[in-house]
């Protein structure tokens, strides 16, 4: 199977502070962690929904393409992550049937994933994430 | 526990047959089925993804909200539905705590579902749909 699962839902925000208490007090949700990305130029939150995760990126610099996404489009949905293995050959796979990449290769991410986003022209205009967790680690 | 997991990520799309081979074909996920809800001027196909679903909704006609959307922001991310029990007793906690509902009551959906949106300006620009199974069917 090429997807296992979401892995998560990536949200553009402005501030985690000022989006966490919905999540938190109002939603009663688990917060699992907040980390700075500093290649990404942003910080995340990841929150636990059942099998999956809610992840708020806030940009720590006008850099960051998150803080692009925020300038033109507001704050909101940004992105969703799927959980894959192989992910190098998942990615090949795609390139062979004519999906266009942003990243050829994966990169790291937030929680030591290695990542690649695809390209939204192939995609009805959602931005793909794929992600692996590294080989060995817990693949929650 | 208010909210069981992510039931679906709704995705506005021009048309379901051209955003579905990139889902069925590339990725290799299952299609569940496609229905009208005509009450939402929407078609609507969901994909099942490990414990969650993409739903990609298509207007059929230009009284549509989601035409309005992609009008507007063009195809891609539009809702999240979270999975609750007792959506009337959970709705009233969230406007007891400040939340601003575009539905106060909850109302029928695709496949049957009780549902009821949030209102984005209290969760940081994210559209969020409370979603429950009719009483007695299966809950996946």
């Amino acid at each position: 199977m090429m997807v296992k699962k979401v892995d998560h839902i990536g949200i553009a925000v402005r501030s985690i502070e000022k989006a966490l208490p919905f999540y938190i007090e109002t939603l009663n949700l688990t917060l699992e962690g907040i980390e700075e990305v500093s290649s990404q130029h942003v910080r995340v939150a990841f929150i636990k929904v059942g099998d999956t995760k809610i992840e708020l990126l806030e940009p720590t610099s006008e850099e960051s393409s998150v803080a692009k996404f925020i300038d033109k489009r507001g704050e909101g949905l940004h992105h969703v992550a799927l959980a894959v293995n192989n992910i190098e050959e998942r990615l090949e796979e795609l390139k062979n049937k004519g999906i266009a990449l942003i990243d050829e290769k994966p990169r790291v991410g937030a929680a030591q994933a290695n990542i690649a986003f695809l390209h939204p022209k192939s995609t009805s205009g959602v931005l793909y994430e794929f992600c692996e967790k590294q080989r060995g680690e817990k693949s929650d």
